[in-house]
């Protein structure tokens, strides 16, 4: 059995949901992501793909970009990041790429999902970083964010 | 036998590999990338992590967000990208994220390759994008690019 999610885990997945839930309102895919040094909150980001029409501003490499704005450094030594929903390759690799120390992660993403669902790039022990992963934090209610606006965004196109 | 490369392809590799010397002698690690649609170049990039102190700033990363404002779009429909080596599993999911059609690489990269040498990431059947992969165009050139770059600068450590 793995230990019970920390009071600051929860806190900062709970935080991560109010990022998505802000994405959402702007008709974004509902992802949030928060990046941590310690407790100390560096960066933190919605997913921004149809606002700035970038296809790589996914909600973690906003906030892996702003996290080393911060620590004027490409290296983020002892930081944890918090997603609402499993990272795709992209992000995975990108987590590498920076060498977070930590994932915390809530829904699994059964489309890309690269760090349970189809590969395990974070945790990959051929790669030249691994970090430790936590999946299925607050798992329900992240989950619950993306079906409740795929399903919005359904009857919407039908009417 | 695959069919041999086509002019226009190696035309854009060599410019790649141009991008790729110009990084190398601001001090990065040399990888250059270029995206066309059809034999329209919209993008060119070399790599700039260190300059930017930001861990996503490969080459194809830094490409792919220029072609998509050029285009003002996140799909680069119809596009080809061009890059010295085999594309991480940051730079392959970044690919697939933006629905390119092509990947022209040279070297392959035996640290984090994702596109032949540990995973398929740009060709995946499981993923809702797959492109067309071109390994080990100019694969000679590229991959001594990197090798001079790295030896050069073991030397330089040692004095």
């Amino acid at each position: 059995m793995p230990p019970p999610d920390s009071d600051f885990d929860l806190q900062m997945m709970h935080r991560a949901i109010r990022l998505a839930s802000e994405a959402a309102a702007i008709g974004e895919v509902p992802v949030g992501a928060v990046i941590c040094q310690g407790q100390t909150v560096l960066a933190e980001a919605g997913n921004l793909r149809e606002r700035s029409q970038d296809p790589t501003a996914h909600a973690e490499v906003l906030a892996l970009r702003q996290a080393a704005e911060v620590l004027g450094s490409w290296r983020l030594i002892g930081c944890t990041m918090y997603v609402t929903l499993e990272p795709c390759p992209m992000c995975a690799g990108a987590l590498v790429n920076a060498r977070v120390d930590r994932l915390v992660y809530g829904a699994s993403d059964p489309k890309m999902g690269c760090c349970r669902t189809f590969y395990e790039l974070c945790d990959e022990p051929r790669f030249n970083h691994r970090m430790e992963v936590v999946p299925g934090v607050l798992a329900e209610e992240t989950g619950q964010l993306l079906s409740q606006f795929f399903q919005a965004r359904r009857q919407a196109s039908k009417k």
